[in-house]
């Protein structure tokens, strides 16, 4: 297929197609003339993944660089795994000095679930500092067993998620399930846990008149 | 206490504080001349409530407005409930006018969890635009029967945060409740959903020999 075509498709602006192109997160088309390439099924998905990563991940064009270079290497899954998970994770906020009982309590209910993680993963200095907002804002650290409870629930809906991944698929077939996994599951999550204390808050404090069933 | 303590005691620093008294997000200080006021502790409260809302919850300064009028005005609590949702709730993406399907799915399942909800919920829209994003990623929408399971996860989590919440505390101390049970639960249950997944990846998939425990 042309660019137009390519564009309709996939739903991705020629410019933005044109940019990836220039950027190396898409591969070029076959060329067919000086001015004309041919794009095919694999610029569809390339394209439909770098959208959802932009859109829905809100990845920075920076790690969007790390993706593509991780689907195209040879290094096993595991480390596809990681370098997801990595770029999908939110830098964490600096230090002002004071994360550090916060970062003993996440290691130890960590310990407690059982996970057994990368040292140097940056969420456990994202849920460190989680967890010192909570301290800072309410005088007092978050009770071990609460993170656990959240800790926990956590642990079944990820255990679902990542029997679900189907390595078979080839890699760029698995960092989309990765992704839709983690971001959009996260999102669904989300969104689905503020409409439940929508719900609740109405149930316990009452609703506008107009609001009642 | 003075600007200096002041900002000592809330750790936002003294150009910010006098950026929330000119916007009118800080009540002033007791004037004790011309040129110097007195702070006290509600003070450092709406600090501290402004700066989590900045920081963790990252809401920007037009709607911090919004939150700090709903604070002081007399609206009943679920007014106050209602704007706290809509303030931390992010805007829903556009509609490229392919998100009906979606959104019939979206109400269809949160009519069967139950919740009742406003009709102008901004997060219904969310809902959708996620749901939306997964079929055009797989080709096919998301089972209704996941997204329920999800929605029965947020609905026990979100119970118990909102039995949490104490009424009686006063407007203020209510809405610091609301967005920690909001904003930190929901950073707490990302980051941990995160963490579960690199485990169990690890579980499946196999770790780096440097990794294993």
């Amino acid at each position: 297929m042309r660019l137009s075509e390519l564009e309709q498709t996939s739903g991705v602006p020629a410019a933005t197609i044109k940019y990836y192109l220039r950027e190396g997160l898409l591969h070029p088309g076959r060329a067919v003339s000086a001015r004309l390439a041919e794009y095919d099924e694999s610029h569809v998905r390339r394209l439909r993944l770098l959208r959802v990563l932009r859109e829905v991940g809100d990845v920075p064009v920076s790690r969007l660089q790390l993706l593509v270079r991780a689907v195209e290497d040879e290094r096993p899954v595991q480390a596809l795994l990681g370098v997801t998970a990595d770029a999908l994770a939110p830098a964490p906020p600096p230090d002002d000095g004071d994360r550090g009982p916060s970062r003993e309590l996440a290691v130890r209910v960590l310990a407690g679930l059982g996970w057994v993680l990368r040292p140097d993963t940056p969420d456990l200095e994202n849920l460190a500092a989680t967890l010192e907002s909570y301290e800072r804002l309410n005088g007092r650290p978050l009770a071990p067993e609460v993170i656990t409870e959240y800790g926990e629930v956590a642990d079944r809906l990820a255990r679902h998620e990542i029997a679900a991944l189907d390595p078979t698929a080839g890699r760029a077939e698995l960092l989309t399930q990765m992704v839709v996994g983690q971001v959009l599951f996260g999102h669904l999550l989300t969104v689905l846990r503020r409409l439940a204390e929508e719900h609740h808050s109405g149930e316990r404090f009452g609703r506008p008149e107009e609001q009642t069933p």
